[in-house]
């Protein structure tokens, strides 16, 4: 009979490695409640400033929960991973980390925000500028093939650091299991996120879910995928949508571009300063490609909802 | 006072030229119809199959209804342009065009589907499988600056060849003046086409379209904008979506393996043919950036709406 167990909350790893001993072993069909700290290990807090920013210790960021070993699971086979349920738990960070971030040439200087998440079902970024909260987890993975050591950050087939927004309450991540047991973890918990998290934050923050684990034996996928329970981007799709484009031979590039015309016309149009703007599209601009078949110039868009603007 | 302008039927021109004769000149308020031809240039017909790809004439690929001059336009300035109304006309094909597409190594072999859209507002893709009718002009655009013979299929911070499907009804797209009057044309009418355009071709097809023009002198942007007037993919938004991923350090080959992934998830649970399966992703799934900023692994999704599948 499927069980329901508590992660420790006191348990957590840094770093992807084969040879971390499991904290839980279960069963496919069990769930798992955790209870996790920020992608900052609790080095910020809800009174913290730009100025802490220098002080970081990177070798505490990314701590994960897990591993968690599922009972019968072989390279080869896929982890369905639930989420039953998922909430912030009172509080979020959001940052420009020099060196980070889809422009970091353009943004050198570090910044740091912290947002209350006491009140109600939005980030409220400033009074008139409120961010739905769809809590969901920056990083789910199961432990790499052959890992060491190896760094939290980069994501890979195996998962990980996703940080894809679509995986909130409802959805069901699949992932490829690499290692047996499948050694599953989780963390880097985010509030709100659009597609592509440009500044290299999201609304960072710790967070409780509820996990309900599933092995499909011998289903294998080559990297994860996931099915939504519900709608895309459900609490501002009753009102329209700014898009800026970025126009180029190379994606990457053409997704800069996207994001400065946004932080230009969002700084512009509602007298943010672009800092800001810039955290701003990181927590609720969708960078879509619109298309990459066209004779090698290809179009990215950002796309901002009009929702956020209350007033 | 604001006046209509009929598009002639029968003007199309086959490139951006500045030296393009305008067909139409209008002011800045005023509305232009338009009725226009498929990509194809009427070459490919409701009756058209596979065999009939080998016999197109490139030359006539692309014809665009234009120019139309905006009185006081210059470069510096943004041309506005609302789309007040937008219908297809009766049919559409859709196809695999050798050595284009986003997976042109994949599928070299040639393919194309008509289709009728006379009977309700979606595509039957199969008697279980409908995608809304959602028509957009693929290419919109104003005259490059110096363009002389240039091709129609690379866009640029013109616009042009966007084939951003958020360009349907209700949405104001804003283009970049490059050359005295704005030279506006359009063409390339999609009935229905995800974000990416990933086989290269959408639903194409002949549209009827009325487009309201507003000059915003002064107003420089760096390339294309858009307002959409309500909320993204409106007719698939009620349920859930199955999303694939690429991961790693190119955009490109991220993409490549979303898609892949994709095709393989809906020929294997709908038992669609590959081919089709390729299609169907070109007219319904969106390709999203959704994370573009960790340690140089980024991850792209191709997501499906569910929606499509009607039993």
């Amino acid at each position: 009979m499927a069980k329901t167990h508590y992660f420790p909350k006191d348990r957590v790893h840094y770093s992807w490695d084969r040879k971390h001993a499991p904290v839980l072993a279960i069963e496919s069909g069990d769930t798992v409640v955790f209870e996790t700290r920020d992608v900052s290990d609790n080095q910020f807090h809800p009174g913290s400033t730009t100025a802490d920013i220098a002080g970081l210790n990177w070798e505490r960021v990314y701590p994960l929960a897990g591993p968690v070993y599922v009972a019968g699971a072989e390279p080869g086979d896929t982890l369905a991973v639930e989420i039953l349920d998922i909430q912030t738990r009172g509080w979020g960070w959001t940052a420009i980390l020099p060196g980070l971030g889809l422009l970091a040439e353009d943004f050198p200087e570090p910044y740091l925000r912290t947002f209350d998440l006491t009140n109600g079902d939005v980030i409220q970024f400033r009074e008139d500028i409120a961010v739905p909260i769809e809590p969901f987890f920056g990083t789910m993975g199961v432990c790499p093939a052959n890992a060491e050591q190896q760094a939290i950050m980069p994501p890979g087939n195996f998962g990980g650091n996703l940080d894809t927004r679509q995986l909130t309450r409802g959805t069901t991540l699949y992932l490829p299991v690499q290692e047996p047991g499948a050694l599953f973890s989780c963390g880097d918990g985010h509030a709100a996120q659009g597609d592509g998290e440009v500044c290299v934050t999201g609304l960072e923050c710790p967070l409780y879910a509820s996990l309900k684990f599933t092995l499909i034996k011998g289903k294998r996928i080559p990297s994860p995928q996931y099915l939504t329970k519900g709608p895309l981007t459900p609490r501002v799709n009753h009102a329209g949508f700014f898009g800026t484009t970025g126009v180029g031979p190379d994606l990457m590039e053409a997704s800069q571009n996207a994001l400065r015309a946004m932080i230009e016309h969002v700084s512009q149009t509602y007298d943010l300063d672009r800092k800001d703007a810039y955290l701003l599209a990181s927590l609720c601009v969708d960078l879509k490609i619109s298309e990459i078949v066209d004779a090698g110039q290809y179009v990215v868009s950002a796309v901002l909802p009009q929702a956020v603007f209350t007033k």
